[in-house]
């Protein structure tokens, strides 16, 4: 297969399930050349009425915690029912360190093998809005490429879960049962967030304190006050390794869809969700608009030194600077 | 005196350090009515070249921590040396329940009575920046009336925080000596930004404790990597009530000046705070330019509905939004 498809071929292997053609479209999203990104959005835009059809579920929780472990043994239990289940995992530090906390070793090998995995992991990307819209468009290819459950993955150190809250229907942090730190290592904005917490590694000598952590974080759970969608904060625990509340775990998902399906909230959010995104990509194409003309780079800069050097107020320069770029619009 | 002044008359006012005036003027600039805006940026204007001779400092805290008190204790040392200081207090709670954390009780009595102090609360405003640009141009008012030291006072809930940091030279957190929760509640971020830690209520049976405290932030502080300014935070403790450590914490603060002072790095940060203002105030702009035309908000429901019917992808309704401002411009 030759490198280069046209948006035609993307979009027909992409509709036939083909995941050589996804990742390779997957790639096209996240390139930053402008004729590959001129291509990714008319290949969006051939592919949009095929996407949605998908339970979205973003997954998080600190280094250590076991989330490929958790995300391998829920997903074997969901294609194992014959559904198609994608997971594509963000890396926040490939943009923060130029390294990885993820590393580069394969990961997830039992559920990739199967017919009906598709696992990418993504780089959080360094441009404003990255994370979001690259992940965003992701999840509407592999929806159109037939996935019914998306899983998006992102490590819990604080960077990226409002992002992924943001583009997802179901959002479950994963937690250690700690020796009395239960409530630490993890931001209490992120737990608010939560429609479930599973305390992982609930097997051997650990089940004791498994048991102990799920009392609390359902109390804690509790003083929260309910989310919009109506939906009670479930507390559950599991084993990877003895698959104990693994299958519970997907019950209370599709609980969870059900309920939400019911009460007109899943679409609601959806579209929420939808004009939110739109917003900050139009303001991001705003922001990114200003940069295309030099003259304006330099009125900009001579404003920055005189508002440095109290020559003039901030009123002043930012309308001063508006004014310009208003000129420039009317010039161009 | 009449309510309503000239704006030149709130300047001559300013300069000459007439706390009515400046009190006023606050307020004036706090208004959102467009003819009290337009004065307030003309009154800035007129007084820009006379700001910045001030040291800010920022002092944060959860409620409780004893901030009032602190902050009074403070403010009369160093009115008691000659120095004239302002407390510019932001209350986050009256933007999000419309009640007040602060109360209406009336807070540093005593501090207030003093003819080199002044002290003025001020709502966090519920407009985009609303928090940061009024409390920055407060400042600036202060400054022109000859304070040579100027607090903002913040709740440490988290909510305004990264702005007031983002305001000031010197950014102090208050803590209690708590019994075995000494780095929960406050948010790691919060402690991270913070040029020294002070350890409130060391008196009394509590002495023990904020030694222990302050040597257990000591070395949480020590983990964290020095900032940009070279100067490694501090942690002291100190009691309002037997006024212990009291010289000491404004001692550091003189010291820090010092050293930031003769790297150059207390101008080079002021400078950067400066462009982040203009740069965000003009993008404040930007949003609120859009909101002028009823065509183009028009245009952008009609967008929202095709992206939520999957009708459109983000991409070409963010493009086809951002031509259409263009037109809007134009043919203005």
């Amino acid at each position: 297969m030759k490198t280069r498809l046209t948006v035609d071929e993307y979009a027909t292997g992409i509709l036939a399930g083909d995941r050589v053609v996804l990742g390779k479209a997957i790639s096209l999203i996240e390139s930053s050349l402008l004729s590959d990104q001129q291509q990714a959005s008319e290949l969006i835009e051939k592919i949009i009425d095929k996407t949605g059809q998908s339970i979205r579920i973003g997954i998080t929780g600190v280094p250590g915690v076991g989330k490929s472990t958790f995300i391998e043994t829920l997903g074997k239990n969901i294609t194992d029912s014959g559904k198609k289940i994608a997971v594509l995992t963000i890396d926040p530090s490939s943009q923060l360190t130029q390294g990885s906390i993820l590393g580069d070793k394969t990961r997830m090998d039992d559920l990739s093998k199967s017919p009906l995995a598709f696992i990418r992991p993504t780089a959080a990307g360094t441009i404003l809005g990255g994370v979001s819209n690259k992940t965003r468009e992701a999840i509407l290819l592999c929806e159109a490429a037939g996935y019914e459950v998306i899983i998006v993955e992102t490590v819990g150190v604080g960077q990226s879960e409002v992002a992924v809250k943001s583009m997802v229907d179901f959002f479950l942090l994963l937690m250690l049962a700690g020796a009395g730190d239960e409530l630490q290592g993890i931001k209490k904005g992120i737990m608010e967030m939560a429609d479930a917490v599973v305390i992982t590694k609930a097997d051997g000598d650990n089940v004791k304190h498994a048991t102990e952590a799920q009392a609390e974080y359902q109390h804690a759970l509790h003083l929260i006050s309910s989310s919009a969608s109506g939906w009670k904060p479930k507390v559950l625990s599991c084993s990877s390794i003895t698959k104990k509340g693994i299958a519970e775990i997907w019950e209370m998902i599709m609980k969870y869809k059900e309920h939400v399906t019911s009460s007109g909230f899943f679409a609601e959010n959806r579209a929420h969700q939808n004009i939110a995104w739109f917003q900050e990509y139009f303001h991001y194409l705003l922001k990114s608009d200003l940069l295309r003309f030099d003259s304006f780079q330099k009125e900009k800069t001579d404003l920055e030194k005189k508002v440095t050097d109290k020559k003039m107020s901030i009123q002043r320069a930012g309308n001063q600077l508006l004014a310009f770029y208003h000129n420039t619009i009317k010039n161009f």
